[in-house]
């Protein structure tokens, strides 16, 4: 077959008709959000799929997060980041994402990891050194600590563009929930919760 | 037009080749699971999508599912139910569904109910009376109880056919977690902690 | 561990980060709907999840809904509501929900429901009391009827926030298509289809 | 770069590690069916994803369906096929598919066609010639009949692999849901439902 | 039971309350996309649902597209259509379609056409015959070619209402991606990549 | 309240009953897949949900694969891992994931990437450091190649369990497909194509 002669019959493609495919659909963050993620930013470009925020760690204990919410790339993609750097006896405490899987990438120190599943409270529990991966089930409480003698750090990676993030004892602690109404759903004892709401800077 | 003579020219339709469509697929407990939900159940009646256990309370302040494994029709459909008998002065306790949203329809007494955004530990608390219905959005935080002089009773529906529930309290306290793990990723005191254990049974 | 020394080093988080995190999406019908729902509300509260229009059954015998259209928080949670009053001898005639499958609650009186399923035309029927719940698979006709001596109530819930309700005898009689088209695709006599779109209001 | 030096050094992919990725699900149809879909043939060719069923009419006004049940090559595709073959007066009664939306291309003839939508019984009707296309949206009814004076052919693509097939007169009166139901959901005559009950081979 | 009776007291259905009811929505291509397709336009007729332009071949070896883009009313239904029509020697090069799997139906001629599967790079081919149909999984590198004496038409219908095209050679030789960069990551000589580029405009 | 008594009376949750309820579903390999994903193993413990298998580079320029058929936890939760190592002039030669989404996070080296969308054959490229990540729509074409002085490596997360991957290579050259039909859809030349086939093992 002479391809050249095909070839050049078959051109051209009308790439303008092509304009309104969609590959990909980076978040405009400045529209209102819809239930599968933000509307499509115009005028992409490279930078919009790259992110560096994670690149150092924080000044503190903490989760950097690559969430749709700073890095718009991924609406619509089904897959969101973070960064965890955690000090020597720190802690990422009892949480979970509401809408997403996690799963954890140790990429320096030990990390003591687990999570409880709703059907019999049963505890899923591993120590992971550098190199090792752990997936954590949507929904589900889970937790990670520094059970090292050097800092550790982990890359995540969620299931969704908005994965959520409810630490158990913010959303106990940390609001104006009355005291009385955390101590009747949870049985703790009034010393206790008042204690954890001074500390965390609860009310009422 | 004469109907009638196409009617007849437009018999048989093959039924016996329809047998294959899936309208349903009520779950077959006996097979493995699947992540979208059970092997479908061969020989289906009208009992496969008719449940009465929701018919009575229960002998405690309890939750009655009416999820897939109790209620195989639901299977594939997206849907699950529940109900909740709460004498005055009980509760169901802070808890997630990690897989669905919940739907509550207040059918007798007064319930105190409220959910807790993950996105800044906002709490969303309202009294309900009978009639009310409230929504609790997947994966949050929430609780329930009774806030009436008269025992309460709620409907539930679920949006999937295996919500889970994740009692944060049994979580914590009524499985092999060790109380120092406890403490660590809560904050909790250690003597707070093994009270809860040992009233919930838990160890460690 | 020492858990106040860890908890100050952790804090604080950066809630006002946390700011685009969705964990709901109340409708703002103002905004045109979408494919996965309306574009979501700003300045939530508490009454956004909260619904009080089921709780008096309405002054004909009527479907009172609770779709997104009438109670915006369900959008994109896949679940939304309704009421059912059936007086003595009344009916919800044949219908469907295009888009999602219905879970049926009784709290009083005696339901005669039904539905036909598509792959052999087989029909499901179950005589219902107070307190049963029956499932009906998304997009299949099917029927409720008062077949006791007292006014029956139902609690009805949906897997999706907008499930759609095509009457057939409405979507055939109660708009213009032409007689003649309504005789055709459904073989009923010219003197039946007359009297019923004169019934219902229906021209053509 | 020396591409054939890296080429070498690149090589073996290890080839038998891939085996389980799947990019295709061809049915087992002597397995269970689940709410995705039945499990995975093994041993799968070409003739899998083939089918020649649709290249010829039936010998009666029909539908031949290239679902997933006569074509097992669609499994998990979220797509299907069928045939409509329409003699001179014949038509596709009003029906719905419960379970997927339909793309109809008429390739022979002239087909005459709508859909009622089920927000205010809205009528779509449109005059189809050769080459013409439409879309009907899931779950509501529609119809198909030959307006012209010659036979018609139209394909049909479905968004889903099993869309399931419900037609208003056979679901009404191709059974035994007993005549009195029938008359009280449809307040259709007596008389009419039993000569259509009568002609469709129902009973009761 | 006295239909009339019941069908008065049942009337009228405030269809007003319906009118937010999602049966369908047709893309408004002038508001910015979303991950779950375009907002819904307002002011909907029959003529959205209909699309004429696959009616006649295109003035050369061309695909014709209904995407979303073309044909407005397959937005968020899960499908959408194109025409092939292929000379005598010409072809639909080696391409994939990111987001969705394809069905093809030959309506004239003879049409050569094979898929390579990810898992094993197996082939999958057939020579498909008028009325013909196969099935592309989603994502695959597939191709079509006229392997007749008479020029070949198919009409094609995908499972997403944007499935995207992305042909291989475009991708490589029909933009700015340097000629270095091609050679590197497909080993393709230096020679072969300049003379591709040439042919089809692009640069570097 | 006096929660002591409130929580013995509301006690013992029914833990057995609870057995059901699905929070994971760990692939049982033995088992055929399904659409959804593989069924469930039974017996799951901590070691399900971790793996290690990404701890140490492979001896070759290669993909260490954690999608669902190595690493069986994943299953029905959405994601999937690897890990990249490359050697100094080495590459991830162009290739697309047909069913998922990619994250990737550098931690270690320098990494050139691209990827080309559909729509227009735009090319997004980045040059990636320590600690950047960059995320490739599903299905589209991309490529990594290590563009330092020092070995680079990445952890790459899929948006779901069983991503595929097809290099575009192998698919063209390393298997069966006839010389003359690869030239056919791609226009390589005949010399090109058979030097490609021979070093990749590919033969007709």
């Amino acid at each position: 077959m002479d391809n050249a002669a095909v070839l050049v019959s078959f051109l051209p493609l009308p790439f303008s008709a092509l304009a309104l495919t969609q590959d990909f659909c980076v978040a405009d963050l400045a529209c209102p959000d819809t239930p599968a993620g933000y509307p499509c930013k115009k005028g992409v470009g490279a930078d919009d799929f790259y992110y560096h925020g994670l690149a150092a760690a924080g000044n503190t204990n903490n989760l950097i997060k690559a969430f749709v919410g700073q890095f718009p790339g991924v609406n619509g993609l089904g897959i969101s980041a973070a960064r965890l750097d955690i000090a020597v006896g720190g802690l990422v405490r009892l949480h979970t994402h509401p809408a997403a899987s996690e799963l954890l990438f140790v990429t320096e120190g030990t990390i003591l990891a687990g999570f409880i599943s709703s059907s019999s409270n049963t505890v899923y529990t591993k120590t992971l050194y550098k190199g090792d991966i752990m997936v954590f089930p949507q929904g589900l409480l889970h937790y990670q600590y520094n059970g090292g003698s050097s800092p550790a750090v982990a890359l995540v990676a969620f299931s969704g563009p908005n994965p959520g993030l409810q630490i158990t004892d913010y959303a106990l602690f940390a609001n104006n929930l009355p005291s009385a109404v955390v101590e009747t759903v949870t049985f703790l004892d009034d010393a206790q919760v008042k204690k954890l709401k001074s500390v965390l800077g609860g009310t009422g």
